[in-house]
């Protein structure tokens, strides 16, 4: 892995070694990410030696904060399945891609914020709040993927043009589906909500 | 790695490089969830400038925070020795695979939440609620294993029927021993936690 | 991997999985860092059901969180780029390079906190702590890069003095803005701020 | 990596894979406990729009926790150089292995909390129960060692007796130094921790 061509003077930017420390690190911040989202799973209250019963309506209460951590594990379990499968496409890798893939990790980073609004504010706003932070990532996903394949800049040779089209569209469903979910939020928050609810599997069962 | 034969059209789901993301990326998540529990380890109030003798009885006072620490560090650690056993056999995936995984990743990055809730308080709603995310994460674990190897649908075809099955039980193990302990702690909430203080090394030994 | 020359007696310096293990380390500890910069952002007050107005309100007065969290995160992020680009012309490495890479990532383990303080005031103290802390780290890598670097101690033989030199001198430009927004600072602690959201973009583009 | 002689039947125990994984998920735990220590350094109390005057008494007054921060860091640090070192040597591994390692990464994980106590409370018994969990890590690590040097167990043949035994003394260096501050400790506590600032970069050095 360390023994490429180091006769030649080496090239920073398209080692195996860099693309796969490229592919590590993106995939820690995932991993990090989504594990992070259960540390908002909290007891409202620092709640000790409660009852049985107290405990147990306690526990029943906080149905939105599981209800959100499931909705953020598969909405950001879809973004990790997608890069992993169009990262293993990458040949080489540039400047850009480091920067603009960066970007697409810090909109990533950041779900577990919007996160922890909606498990404690069910209303509109918060719906919104959310949808917008899916959008932004989605979006950045898809400029990535963009930047990545149109014209095999970076992508094997052998994945034509309507493989990296139909890639484009298959990433641009979900912010599409977040961005209706704004819409029906104005109608009605949880009818927002319940929109995202069925496209997360939907999403990962199709792609 | 990243040289497998590109010269025909790629395919997603049987790249080692592919197959070395998902296992690092599970690998990641289990390192995350165990270290984070940790973090439910505090002081009950913000214990400042205590004097010696008081700091010492705050110290031995928690001492159910560092048993649960260790029963879900244990916990978790078996989950992962499991995962790692099984997953040396996946010579491919799909992506049937990769829902499953994320989802059985799902309930290891949520015990923490459980873990807390047990450190501080007794009683049986807490032991059922922690015994119950173990029992799904067990099921789950199952259920990952089940698919990964019935028919050598993605494990090397050396490995026979029976090793398969024997290890279906072996991962069965965890999950029946929790549901009997939820038994138990209708009976008394410390006899239903005493009997995983006996099963969590027996597991992590014998299997 | 793990199947290098070992008839000879083992040296640990120079095996490939050893200099494996430390970029792997290494990419975790930034990884993880620049994930727990979005634990940062917090509402105010433990904000729950909110009106829409309100709530709307308090995400609104929180931007001086998101705008540390993006600089924070541009920040490391770029530490990372140069320690990945750098660390891919290694070929061995010694017990000094350990301890000056552990002191590297302590300073960026500890960028969250002063990322903290100053999303919370916005005054001179906290930019100028702030600015230290980037300096610091900045120094340590251009440390790091020098004693690796300087007379292709641990660098292959085929970069040339003048690359080396270059890269020093890249290195330097962030802690010489964050030395220089000192200065601005004490005039107006935003000028100080400013001149960094100038230069975070413009190195993660120019290097 | 993953096409290792698939031909027999896999055992589980040897695969240069399976080793990896070990390998990354201890650095992982190694990395996660490590970076959390930062999480520890926060201010007293919510300090917000604080005026210059006072967030700087405010930052130097946490001078213990910068403090415990540092040490700690260089702590863990030093027994993940020393695990680096010594997995580099491993050529296969059991499953005592996997539960040995597992104990000792549990007390790694342990020691923010430790860290946690001693940079709020500069009493005796924080520095005692601190000096206790770094012992038991110490402890802990060398019948890891023990465990896989002895007689070449799961090490290299050409490890002689001689350099096993020099490297159990060397792992045994730290808890005999923690141990000798518990006494210092009962003289003042203040003294106690003065001889591990001399210690940690020592070992770091030295070894």
């Amino acid at each position: 892995m360390y023994n490429s061509n180091r006769t030649n003077k080496p090239t920073f930017l398209d080692s195996k070694m860099g693309l796969e420390r490229l592919v590590f690190f993106s995939d820690a911040v995932f991993a990090i990410a989504i594990t992070l989202l259960a540390l908002e799973i909290r007891l409202p209250v620092e709640a000790t030696n409660l009852t049985n019963q107290n405990l147990l309506a306690v526990l029943l209460s906080i149905w939105p904060k599981y209800l959100s951590f499931i909705i953020s594990f598969l909405v950001i379990g879809n973004f990790w399945i997608a890069h992993h499968r169009r990262f293993s496409l990458l040949t080489r890798y540039d400047n850009r891609l480091l920067v603009l893939n960066l970007l697409m990790l810090m909109s990533i980073a950041f779900i577990p914020f919007p996160t922890s609004i909606i498990s404690e504010n069910g209303n509109r706003t918060a719906t919104i709040f959310y949808a917008l932070a899916i959008i932004v990532t989605g979006l950045l996903s898809a400029l990535l993927w963009w930047y990545t394949a149109w014209e095999n800049r970076l992508i094997d040779k052998s994945v034509d043009k309507q493989e990296v089209r139909r890639n484009l569209l298959s990433i641009l469903t979900t912010p599409a589906v977040f961005l209706l979910s704004i819409g029906l939020a104005f109608i009605n928050p949880d009818l927002g909500k319940f929109s995202w609810i069925l496209t997360a599997p939907a999403a990962l069962m199709l792609r």
